[in-house]
């Protein structure tokens, strides 16, 4: 159980509390508030988008079902409902698309978990555009520093970290928006470590996306439940039956510590360009420069080799993708949509598309082949035309990344194509200037109500 | 993916759906309807018992911020909410005593998770007593297997199998209330078993009960998904990823599926017949015994010594528990109590009760000794008078065991003992009889609003 003793963060979990607890917008430096609207305002497109997919729909019924108060915006919907069953279903929408940002270094996919949350408590709890940085910032580097503890060992034996590690980010999150006190903060940090779940058994399935909305919700529900003196352990990542120990065995504590409220772990977050899984990021630029470089039409193509290091190629290693969320996992795909069309946005995921005669075609001269020097996301690409000349393409990094970001430019075009089918273009100009002035916003409420889509 | 091919069971889920799918009231025999009257009967009991405990009224405020339709019963409240946070407090409350069934051959606690899924589900979907008896046989059955094949360093590992095991058995229960077909069965049991959680850090707080709801709540969601729609994988239980690789190792698919469907293992389910942890049982009443026979006084006592393995004495060797909880959990306590109140009930744990001073003096008298030879629960007590006299008693397996059952006069009492700060007589007779003929109850909401307390 934990006690109220302000001077003894003896454990893991009261030093992050202590952090979280102290941690206020002004102590942000502009650079990780910039990075916070960045992460809000990507997730926000990727909701949008998501929020027609078929387990929004099913997810929407069993609340509509459930019923519950009206605390929270359910994005995309002109209906609100009760903050846990809010941060459910945004966050399920939210990685629906698999469309989201991507933090290599904690094997976590950030945003969908942290943000439904903030925006859930945010919202009940009349919070400010500040109130709201704070949160997420705070609820981001929480998740990201135990992920980076965990270690890339957690997620190979089989837990799908977005989900695990996700809960605690929730937690803090949402801790910090109901404003709880620090003990009250501990016991949330204990409350969500023993609610989290996740097998990456159903990768291909709606349970995927599911897990980042359920981290969500078990996240906020631990903070509503810590606020009315519900307790935990203060040992639930370093104790003998906890997280580390029974999740993440290769767990280093240094990183959970290290440069703790000074090096923002955010500003290493990568945001994706295209619809497609990240690992095949780097094959689509390539193909498109070389594409256009060239002036290569697909009847002068031979063959394109992709080389890659074994954990992209363990994962998008997929010739014959059957429905089209496979073919966001399969490079072959992706290479000929590259080729093609020149693009491989949400839209060109169709079951329309997999089944193109001439994309099909054009799939059968992919190869690929691995380099185990290859770095993570390091590929090479290399066209051979049928006149036997050959065009070398090598990226270190995809676009996207913190080595190679994207323009704002950029994120506003993928907002853009992910938000036109359910936000008007009025809407969509309203969000961009809410979240670029998130910080002078009186209430967080503003921009949901901009979000719950006046089309329907 | 979950395909619909019904004569394909190649998988462990499929089959266990199989099992679930088909089982109805007509095929059970008259010993498991007996037994899982039982439960449900001592499961009422101690949720009716642990309604007023600190947990249930924070989850009660909980659920009354966050609203909900009215379709389900909250036991010892007159108020009903929607049927996963119905099962959320409900499965709290009975476990918040830790005076529910076990069943040591699967480690863990069944009916707190199954009976809170069966209840919600049942009344929702207005269930007559039979569907409510086979649910609940079913649920029970699916959580006892997989808990039997997990083996019992699954819980070594840190897992508090009650909760981990119990979200497989409510989800079984609710998709057999909720009416799912074949194929959504599959899917609820793999939308199950990716929310699995719950580690035993947390053991001395609020979230161990709170495992046991979340469990309930979990599975109840993962049925009320599945039947609109909402897939997940056929492999969660042998996947590479799935619960055996990542839960349990050591898991033997044997104990899965040997006499699935004709052996029950509900009929090896333990009734607590103290308050206390199960391992002081054998103590308790090798004391009584002695005590009654030899009729000692607290001051002919010189010494008593506990002989007992190596798993309990880990269990309740604690010399001075600072809390009530912890109380149960100290066979130097337990064995005072047993001596000198000659009982171990509910209201025995008192803080009161645990300053006593005759009481503090007695535990000095009691020593516990390991004999690694000693069977599960097994033993020996022995009394040294202060005239030098020794008394022994050995106690093989404690009452309420299956070997050693409690009379139904015995439930009855211990029954009486819970409800009676909640219930009225009337409503207790009338308790009584509902459950002796459940397979006669036309709409198993007459038994819940029996339960819905009276006197508030």
């Amino acid at each position: 159980m934990a006690m109220n003793h302000p001077n003894m963060d003896t454990t893991l979990s009261r030093q992050l509390s202590r952090f979280i607890f102290n941690t206020s917008f002004s102590e942000l430096s502009p650079q990780v508030i910039r990075y916070v609207k960045f992460c809000i305002f990507d997730w926000l497109g990727v909701t949008l988008g998501g929020s027609t997919e078929e387990i929004s729909t099913i997810l929407y019924d069993f609340i509509r079902e459930m019923g519950g108060e009206e605390q929270a915006t359910i994005i995309g919907r002109q209906v609100r409902t009760n903050i846990v069953l809010a941060a459910l279903i945004n966050g399920s929408m939210s990685h629906a698309l698999d469309f989201d940002d991507t933090l290599t270094g904690s094997s976590i996919h950030p945003s969908v978990c942290i943000a439904p949350a903030v925006m859930a408590a945010g919202e009940y709890a009349a919070a400010s555009g500040k109130d709201v940085i704070a949160a997420f910032a705070v609820g981001f580097e929480i998740a990201a520093r135990i992920g980076a503890a965990a270690g890339l060992s957690h997620y190979q034996r089989g837990w799908h970290a977005t989900a695990t590690i996700g809960r605690f980010g929730a937690a803090a999150a949402a801790a910090k928006l109901l404003k709880l006190n620090f003990s009250e903060i501990v016991n949330a940090v204990g409350i969500a470590g023993t609610q989290i779940a996740g097998l990456r058994q159903v990768f291909g399935t709606m349970c995927k996306p599911f897990h980042a909305g359920k981290a969500a919700m078990d996240g906020v529900m631990a903070a509503c439940l810590a606020k009315r003196g519900f307790d935990s352990s203060d040992l639930i990542l370093e104790g003998r039956y906890g997280f580390a120990h029974v999740f993440a065995p290769d767990s280093d504590k240094n990183k959970l510590l290290y440069g703790l409220g000074t090096d923002y772990l955010i500003v290493n977050v990568a945001f994706k360009r295209y619809a497609s899984a990240l690992a095949t990021h780097s094959t689509i630029e390539a193909i498109k420069e070389i594409k256009e470089k060239e002036r290569l039409t697909a009847d002068d193509v031979h063959k394109i080799e992709i080389e890659l290091g074994e954990l992209p190629l363990s994962v998008i290693d997929n010739r014959e993708p059957k429905r089209p969320l496979e073919a966001k996992f399969s490079i072959y795909h992706c290479a000929a949509l590259a080729f093609i069309f020149g693009s491989a946005g949400q839209h060109m995921f169709t079951e329309e598309k997999l089944n193109d005669p001439q994309l099909c075609d054009f799939r059968k001269k992919v190869e690929t082949k691995l380099n185990p020097d290859f770095k993570l996301f390091e590929t090479k690409v290399t066209v051979t035309a049928t006149d036997g000349r050959n065009f070398e393409r090598l990226i270190p990094v995809p676009k996207g990344s913190p080595e190679n970001p994207m323009t704002f430019g950029e994120m506003k075009n993928k907002f853009k194509g992910l938000v036109y089918p359910v936000l008007s273009r009025d809407n969509t100009r309203q969000i961009f200037y809410a979240i670029k002035g998130l910080e002078d916003l009186a209430e967080i409420s503003e921009l949901m109500e901009l979000c719950a889509n006046p089309l329907k």
